[in-house]
Parts: C-alpha cells; structure tokens; sequence
C-alpha cells in the first residue's frame, strides 16, 4: 500500500481521484489537505469532508490557507467546477466528519515526520501547502518518498497551458509555490497538461461507468455533467480530459506513462506567469538559472486507453 | 533593389552579413545603424566605418545608445567575437569613414520618413535602436516596408536558446526593446535560432570562400578564425552557425524558408529572461496577454546547403 496526503481542491476532478485512490487497492489515503482554485478554500474544505464522510473514507482532512504566496488573489474556476465546486450537486448543510485542529502545512510536515520514507505528497492543486511545509521545514524533503504533481504545461502533444496559452491553472494560481516546491531537493514528478489532455473520458464512459459502479458511478456521472458542459462549450468536446486523476493513476500504474528527467523553472511573473520551462539539454550556457536546480521528473506521453481501463475497473471493483 | 537600413553590433556574422548585403544585387544598404552587444558601442562603431572604409560602401553610418532600455548593462560578447569585435584582426587607427551627425534612432526615423514604404529595417543586434525609434515616432510602422530581425528561439529543430538555455542574446541583451519591437504595429519577421543554427558554414567552406573570393575571401577568412575557435571550443562544431547572414538572406531569397504566423511576446524578467514565446493557435483562453497584439511571421526551417551555395555565389560575383 502507497500511503498517500492528497492536497486538492475539490473540484469535481478532485472528487473523481479521490475516488480512484480511495478504491484502488495500491493506495492508503492518509491525510487529505484543502487548497483554494477549483473553489474558494471554505468550499473545497466542505467538499473534502462531504467526500470523506459520504464514501467512508478514514483519511483526516486539513484546511489549507488561502492566499497564494505572491498575495495575489485570484477567483475561483466556478465556471469550470460549479459556484459549489462540485458541479451544483446537492450537498447538505450539516456535515459530521470532524475536521484536523492543524493547518494543511502543519499537518504534511507532522505526518512526514511521523512516519518518515512512507508518505508520497499527491498534490492536485496549487502548491501553497506544499511550499509553507517546505519552507518551514525543509528537513521534509528527506523524510518524503516522492511528490507527485498534477501541474505544468511543456509543450509535448501541442499543450502549452489552459488558464493562458502558456500556463496550467495550478501552476499559475501559485507560481511561486509551484517553483519552490519543484525545486526542493525531494524527488518530484510533474503531470502536466501534456499528458492530462491526452486521456478523454467521453460522456458515453461516464454513462457506462454509471451503471457499473455501484458506490460511485450515480455521483461520479452527477458531478461531471456541468463539467462536461464547460467543456463542450468551451473547447466542443464530448466529455471532458482526466487532469486530476492523471496523478494518482501515475502512483498506481507508472508504467504506461513515458517521462523525461531534467531541470525546471517557473516562470513567476509577467506575461508567461506560470509557465513551465523544462530543461534537459546537458549543453554548456553563458547564464543559466537551470544548472543548480535538481532534476526531477515529467510525464510526456500516456496509454489513455489503458488509463481509461484502469480508472473503470478500480472504481467499478467496488 | 530592396533598400535596407542594417542596424547592426559587429561583429565577425555582422560583417559577413552586411558583406552579404553589400555584394547582393538585390540589396541596396542605406543605412548602417549601430548597437552595442558583440562588442562596445564604440567598437562596434568603429568598425562598421572601418568596414564602409574597406570595402567602399555608399551605406550613412549612424552610432546608437549603448545602453538597454532597462537599463541593465552587460559585457560585451568579447568571447565570441575578440576584444575588437572583429576576431582580433587589425584594424587600422585612423579611419576616414564620416559618422552621421544623427543617432541611430533619429536616423532610421528621419529616413524612414524621407522614402516611406522604401526602407526595410534588418535588425541583427539588441533592437534598442528600433525600439527607441519606433517609440519616438510611431508613424513610421505605417512607412516602413517590413522589419526583419535576427533574435529569438522557438524551440524548432531544438533550439530553445544561446546566452541561457531559453534565450538568444540578441533578445536577452534588451528584451524590452524586444517586446517592444516585436509587438509594434509592423510587418516582423523573426529569423531565430531555430533556422540560424541549421546553416553550418565549415572550415573548408571558408577556406574555398578565401581562395573563390577576391574581394572578401581573405577577410571573412582572418574574422573568423577567432569565431570558430569559439565554436569548436564551445561546442565542438567544425565552422559556425550562421546567424546574422541568415536575416539577410531571407530578404533574398524568401522562398529557401519555411515560417508560421502568430503572436509573440518576450519575457523582460526573471529565470527566463529574453524567452520569446509564440502563439498561433485560436483557441479562446480564460487570460491571454497575446490575443490583443500583432500576429508576426517566425522562420522555422531553412534549407541550409542553399544558404550556403547562395552565400557563396553572391560573395564570389566580386
């Protein structure tokens, strides 16, 4: 078992691999730690707590701040996720599950020292915990087993950003934390929209994960139909790409995914802010704000069939 | 005949692209504007009289700035291009030439204005000039013929960058005369390191260059002795990428060259200072600090033993 902190912002693909880790067999949710985007941070706290006592689901769950580091604040994606965050699905008022006393930063550095070379940071969002954690204690990053990202853009199958034509939304929402927390020294894997954009879950997969799985297909479908009207309307797709789960499924099945090792920089401000600059030429230049970087790791290619498979057989085990 | 303005820091390729220029017949060069980069303003000044001198050009000669718009001085390229600019070859004390009265930027207005839709400016340097120009008197985008600079890296064939590893010196050297320059309501094309560094000009092709040339042979070959060293010291290349001459032959013949239409920004700041980041897809995003500017063209392939024969053809004619 993969033990796993999940920092998301539910966020209706949140919600959808959330779901995929919570039912695969690979991987213990440990903690699940809040993050503002998808939907303001009061929201996405909700949601993550409304998920976890919907499904039963033992992982504790920490709010998170909610402001990016760079102080600038911007709105929530209700256009993309719902004024909910979760497609406008009922959700009700009273919610049991008990919240964690410690802020998410706190509560990642707590666990990673409690149970050091066991937790792998899965983070969906934009990085703001991850990076107060780092910043505040760095010794983390050696106690971490690896940091897996849902974030970043490198041009690979055509797909330079989404939020601009050069930046992912999770990257630009934060792009401070995002440079801070790719060039810790723990080793991290960037799954960017290079390959969140290659997998399509079309309406007619959806329908028939539906009728399969019992505990998630009803919620799963209920969820996703404003998303996949953003997405018709938006970009005139039948369904909608696989961003968030495109992580956790790199837990579960690293294999059918092709990476490149290298140096990364983001780009923190301006009009590129947070675009994503990959390195790995091992050529010799004049200036270069790479070299003392480590190098870490990004997806480029994925078998979305296969992923697709996989995504329906683990949530429709149970 | 196209009449040029060639604003130019030489400068060993400055030399031989303005030779180039010098000896097409489809060429006329009016004007020699100076930058600063490859070498001081002063020497690059210097020896644009000395080259006016030598080779009896009718072209005016005028000194630029020699200061970013930025503000942010950096060394001269002495590296490359020899303490003098010109590979360390002599250069006699006391030159003739006469120096314009007026500074580069007062000139390319004043000529533009003199002989408008005439005058295509060939940028080879940092594009402080143009971009003073083009701020003092925005008129003359509308009474210029078109605007062709040698600078920037799109990631064709490769090529990210020169001076870092996303960013070619010419943009790097003053990327907010860049952004300027490129975003002014103009007809750009910019001839980048994705073509600049297709064309590969060998030892022994400058040696038959010495021997077929009478003219110039025997002085392409003394410049770039240094040039080469650099290349094969730097990179391991028999010869150099031909960088400068590669603006200039795409004046003269267009049709060896592929390019694409799209929007293009340049980043002033930061680990990327000097990217230049193009755009040409259509698709709608959320935000988009290219939707509102110029589409300008970019040159993405070469047929490079064309360059070469073409090249040589010219400079052989006398």
């Amino acid at each position: 078992m993969k033990k796993i902190i999940f920092d998301t912002d539910p966020g209706i693909d949140d919600a959808m691999a959330l779901i995929l880790a919570h039912a695969s067999q690979d991987i213990e949710v440990v903690g699940i730690t809040t993050t503002f985007g998808n939907a303001s941070i009061e929201n996405t706290t909700r949601n993550a707590l409304y998920l976890k006592q919907k499904f039963g689901m033992l992982a504790e769950v920490a709010q998170g701040v909610d402001t990016p580091l760079d102080q600038v604040k911007t709105e929530p994606a209700t256009l993309v996720h719902g004024d909910n965050g979760l497609g406008n699905v009922e959700i009700p008022d009273q919610i049991n599950a008990p919240l964690s006393p410690l802020v998410a930063h706190d509560y990642i550095v707590e666990t990673i020292k409690k149970q050091p070379g066991e937790i792998t940071l899965v983070a969906v969002g934009r990085l703001t915990n991850l990076a107060l954690a780092i910043q505040q204690a760095p010794e983390i990053a050696q106690l971490v087993k690896e940091v897996i990202i849902m974030g970043g853009a490198f041009g690979h199958n055509g797909h330079t950003g989404n939020l601009t034509p050069f930046a992912e939304a999770n990257v630009y929402g934060d792009p401070l934390a995002a440079d801070i927390v790719i060039n810790a020294d723990w080793p991290v894997t960037m799954v960017g929209l290079d390959v969140t954009q290659q997998t399509l879950m079309s309406n007619a997969y959806l329908e028939k994960l539906r009728t399969n799985s019992t505990k998630y297909g009803q919620f799963i479908h209920d969820i996703t139909r404003f998303y996949a009207k953003f997405y018709n309307d938006d970009l005139g797709l039948d369904g909608f790409y696989v961003h968030d789960s495109s992580a956790i499924m790199y837990l579960i099945a690293p294999e059918i995914f092709t990476t490149k090792r290298g140096h990364i920089r983001v780009i923190t401000e301006g009009a590129a802010k947070g675009h994503t600059l990959f390195k790995n030429s091992d050529r010799v230049f004049p200036i270069d704000e790479w070299t003392h970087k480590p190098k870490q790791t990004i997806a480029i290619n994925v078998e979305s069939q296969i992923f697709n498979q996989r995504y329906f057989d683990i949530v429709c085990s149970n």
